[in-house]
């Protein structure tokens, strides 16, 4: 950790994003436990924090395989800092084939994904001509959300055999993302929803067995289905990755609370608009990106919940618009609490969705209470 | 402008941002030449490109006195650069009172923005403290929008008193931001929010006159209301920003077509949803960014406007969703063209917001046609 030259809350700048250490260490501590206790292994996704300090925590919280990344320049960056097992888990273009072969050639075990015959064609070409067995999965579609072949296609097999038959690329799985489950809003919704995801998955890695493909990885996940699932037979590995900061997305969804929340902005007062009940802060949209995933949840945050620098609640507060560097601290039912919002004083501000707010940024305040502990870089870009 | 090791865009990796230099110069003239015609000076906002080869572009461009910016990390890059008249035209606070201090005791002639009585009493203070005289502006409200004080109070004098009273200060004049022009669709409208904007911010530099209140500096601005204002009697400077690469908002204002647009993310296609009429590319949110400023105008184009790899049109395609690294291609009305979207071949997306969009991004790929002409970086953060 780099030491900070600000030792409190109240020396920081503004907009700043600010990292509650102890929060953090329990959101991981809490997957860690859950999916040990069923005897699995966590593949952590690391595109919300891109920070290897972060990463370094998750992997001491224990249970972890490998990593999962969302971009090539992390999987430069995590390998460069040690990590070697590490999956990219957007389907792969043709104008990646070179950076990731590049990759592999400097001993990163470096696997990637696709989802149709045409893409398994191109890289089994590429493959042969370059020499070298890229390590591919197949991406499958359990819940209709975005990618995949579907898993009990024909197709599926055509693909894998596509793989399995070239000598440019080593046929290692499936995997699959139920992005659906962010739309869960119970308990019971959310557990059927890991079953599907579980199990159209484990199904179609049966139905490799049965044709004689290898498929040595079953990886399936997502934050909420993370939590959710209750038995992992037949799955080697979950992958997850917005629970180390978590969010009001996934409050909304209920994997969590608002205080679970490890990350916040924070931001100063510079105006008010009494007749409209109105405090402006430097925390605009930059500040929290333009992330807006509350608007269709029971409870839409606007561009985020306000609290106090000390990060205790301030009425029902939120910022309700938010210009470039500008944000709108109101409260729908209310008027203003502005002696909690003196000019020029402090507010937090807690996310919609961490892994947008934190790409807004380039380093983490790592904080301990109202002490500022150190800073954590973090990487953006591809 | 840095040598890029590309030659042509159908070499350059996915997602990456592309700056057309014809579009965006023919954009720079456009305004110069309006704002010249008015016997008028622009001050540009550089909050959109943040790149001083842009802002080199737009001072060649003519008219231009000094420029706006919306962070202090944007005044130390472009002071740092060459520039020394800068307006940081977003709300002081005083957390940022050391940092103006310090550009100013390097030679920057910096100028901050505040719209109370407390926050006046606060930077006279603390520019009494110090020894300094801070150059402070006075931020209208001339438009019910966001911040600012009411240019026909009291309460705009006594701010300006307290200021101009103080040896901790020099009053430099008026600002505002007509930030409500955005929701204008009609010339009409348009003509009609610049003079308001004109008209209310000259009318109180009158009031400061008979005051007997200096106001050296007279300032509006907003892209639709630089393009939309027919004459600037009383007013010094203009600032507008987003026009040197516009985008779908801006089009659907009426200031320009998507063919003016100068910036374009450019994306690979990684797969196919046929029963649902998708093709998925790597251009999602995080490319794209947000958000979603189209949503309330006549045409929602959902993340953004697809075009050819050669900027030429294909059919009404838009970026219907987007995850992370995900984006969704589709047409509402009709099923797509697959063969101008080939499997692992690329595409640009037009922006909704050029603001967000580029703050994704650390570089844009400057082409001349379909040829890489070299790198131009650009910062971000605060």
């Amino acid at each position: 950790m780099t030491t900070s030259s600000y030792k409190t809350i109240d020396e920081l700048p503004t907009p700043s994003l600010i990292l509650d250490l102890d929060k953090m260490n329990h959101n991981i501590k809490r997957l860690s436990d859950h999916i040990g206790g069923l005897g699995g292994k966590l593949r952590p996704h690391v595109k919300t924090h891109k920070s290897i300090e972060v990463a370094r925590k998750v992997i001491e919280g224990g249970n972890v395989g490998g990593i999962t990344v969302s971009t090539l320049h992390e999987a430069d960056y995590f390998f460069e800092n040690g990590i070697t097992d590490i999956m990219y888990a957007v389907g792969i273009a043709p104008n990646k084939f070179a950076h990731v072969a590049d990759l592999m050639a400097k001993g990163c075990d470096l696997k990637v994904v696709l989802d149709s015959q045409e893409m398994a064609r191109q890289i089994a070409q590429e493959g042969e001509k370059r020499g070298i067995a890229y390590k591919v999965l197949i991406e499958l579609d359990t819940d209709g959300h975005r990618s995949g072949a579907c898993p009990e296609s024909d197709e599926l097999l055509e693909i894998a055999r596509t793989l399995h038959n070239s000598k440019g690329c080593e046929l290692m799985g499936l995997m699959t993302h139920a992005g659906e489950s962010y739309n869960c809003r119970t308990p019971e919704s959310l557990l059927a929803m890991s079953r599907q995801e579980r199990d159209r998955t484990v199904n179609a890695a049966k139905r490799f067995a049965e044709a004689g493909l290898p498929c040595p990885i079953v990886s399936i996940g997502s934050t909420p289905t993370a939590f959710g699932i209750d038995d992992l037979e037949g799955v080697t590995e979950v992958r997850a990755g917005v629970y180390t900061f978590f969010d009001l997305v996934m409050s909304g969804v209920g994997v969590c609370s608002p205080d679970d929340i490890a990350i916040s902005v924070l931001a100063s007062v510079i105006g008010y608009q009494k007749e409209k009940s109105w405090a402006i802060t430097d925390g605009g949209w930059m500040a929290m990106s333009r992330d807006r995933g509350t608007a269709n949840q029971d409870v839409d945050y606007g561009y985020g919940m306000v609290v106090g620098k000390d990060g205790q609640r301030i009425g029902d507060l939120k910022v309700i618009q938010a210009n470039q560097e500008h944000g709108v601290i109101g409260d729908p039912d209310h008027d203003l609490p502005y002696d909690d919002l003196p000019m020029g004083g402090m507010v937090r501000i807690l996310p919609n969705h961490a892994c947008a707010t934190s790409a807004q940024y380039s380093k983490y305040y790592v904080v301990k209470g109202s002490d500022v502990i150190g800073e954590w870089d973090r990487i953006n870009g591809w």
